[in-house]
């Protein structure tokens, strides 16, 4: 590695896992009306109500899951629904993450032509010299525009060590429409997967993954085997375990058998623990930390990740 | 009609694509490095740097073009790369847009599974009874995810009188490498192009187009035309002339007899105008007019889209 090349983002994504034992993300899909209600009706005085009462929400959670798990997901959506203030909260919740030692994920499925794409890895990658405008160590995208929608954002991940994870094979119920359609014998996920194996090889770290990870749904088990065998070097960012239905089994063949390979991301399910009737009285942040254990305790026992624990801290 | 409904998105397109007399969408992809000196170097107190010279070179440009073409399109990317402070610029820019009569499109190529999908669509196209957070008409959609990404917006669109346009074909080089993909005897675009024709007929608008648009490039001139055979009743938003290489002549299929039915997309081509060395001393906004006119007279020239010229203003 040259003298001041920045550390591949996979081996970044492995040290964490590693350090906390568990391959937990927790998806911030900041929804106000769902807040605790003191924090839904609170605010700061330099942001408008709902952007305020999202970023204290955020706030609060990171500070209890930043011990706890690798890294954190933030679903762009939910703040730029907000406006600009939600921007704004944006930067501030991603910058509190960062600063408080959490891998940080937009969520985006940021997408376009090349020199478009290009502003967009600008602005959640950065470049070889310059931090990114937003506090973020990767971005997922969408591959609808093909390859060079795709290599902007792989040339400026290696220049910053940071990293993306492209849409594969996603968690929700129309996910066949299109990604199921057999082109030459094989689904379109399959093949995007192939291209994905391709354009992730030049930007493999030490841990033995790449740099460009892919998102494939929990809720399609049998696909997720398929996949793991066509990308045997990618990171998985999962989604839809809990609220959508996907079970800890159903990801297993994400992992190697270290315990790496694998991110599970939830969301609603932990983030609004408070909601349980069985923790009705409790802090919102300790039923907060309470799902979050569960969940890693679940993928323990039905995934190799639990390899992680046996090793020394 | 039910009284109180909003005027169908389809219908105040065609509204202001006779006003005007032409189909053109001025691109605003601002890149402060390709600004006028003046504008790049100057600044506005409220805001930093290059994202003042953008809101600058914006609000100018839209004095410009306003009373010479339709619509204005917004490329999010080019916003986003200049951090918080670029999304205040896009709302600011935006609504000045707006304010000057232009209809407004966010070319953000946002897509996500159906929860989230609602909470862009909440912040692009609104709800019933609010307005959106950010000042616009239409956006752009990514359709990788099938029906259930996609049909938030469509209520969304039909609540408030907004607009989407669903990627179908777009210009880069490398959109065949999963658009052109055969399944079942056709290429992907047209799958989608088949799907989108039907989501869209629930949503017509008096002028026999839908609320629900495509993107389809001006590069692919053969495909433009299989397209708006599959899509006879679908607004096409052609990126792709002009920098890109499509020709006038290319995107007549688009058209209707009335001029109908296509609108057609410049950005570097037409805002920066005044780097052509034969508009060198002229002032900037003179030269944007001047090649906006020679894009009209482009247009009318190869393509239906003379037959506007012929109606009563």
């Amino acid at each position: 590695m040259p003298e001041g090349s920045p550390v591949n983002f996979a081996d970044r994504l492995a040290e964490a896992v590693r350090r906390v034992g568990n391959p937990v993300v927790v998806g911030l899909d900041p929804v106000p009306s769902q807040f605790p209600p003191f924090i839904r009706d609170g605010h700061r005085p330099e942001l408008p109500g709902r952007a305020a009462a999202t970023v204290n929400f955020g706030m609060d959670l990171i500070d209890v899951v930043a011990p706890l798990v690798p890294a954190l997901k933030l679903q762009a959506a939910y703040y730029e629904a907000l406006g600009p203030e939600g921007m704004r909260a944006l930067y501030v919740t991603a910058k509190h993450a960062r600063d408080r030692g959490l891998i940080v994920i937009i969520d985006g499925k940021r997408n376009d032509i090349g020199p478009t794409a290009s502003a967009y890895a600008r602005a959640y990658l950065g470049e070889a010299q310059n931090e990114p405008p937003w506090p973020t160590d990767a971005l997922t995208i969408n591959p609808y525009l093909g390859g060079d929608g795709i290599n902007p954002f792989l040339s400026a991940a290696q220049e910053t060590g940071r990293g993306l994870f492209v849409l594969v094979r996603t968690s929700n119920p129309s996910a066949g429409d299109f990604q199921d359609l057999v082109c030459d014998g094989r689904p379109l996920y399959e093949h995007v997967a192939q291209r994905l194996a391709g354009w992730s090889e030049p930007f493999m770290g030490s841990c033995g993954y790449s740099a460009a990870g892919a998102v494939v749904g929990a809720t399609y088990p049998e696909q997720l085997k398929v996949l793991r065998e066509l990308m045997p070097r990618v990171w998985f960012l999962v989604p839809g375990y809990g609220a959508q239905g996907g079970k800890a089994a159903d990801i297993a063949p994400a992992f190697d058998e270290q315990g790496l390979g694998g991110l599970v991301n939830n969301s609603r399910g932990l983030i609004y623990a408070h909601q349980r009737p069985e923790f009705a009285g409790l802090d919102w942040r300790e039923a907060v930390a309470r799902v979050v254990r569960e969940m890693v305790d679940d993928l323990a026992a039905h995934t190799s990740s639990a390899a992680l624990r046996t090793r020394p801290v």
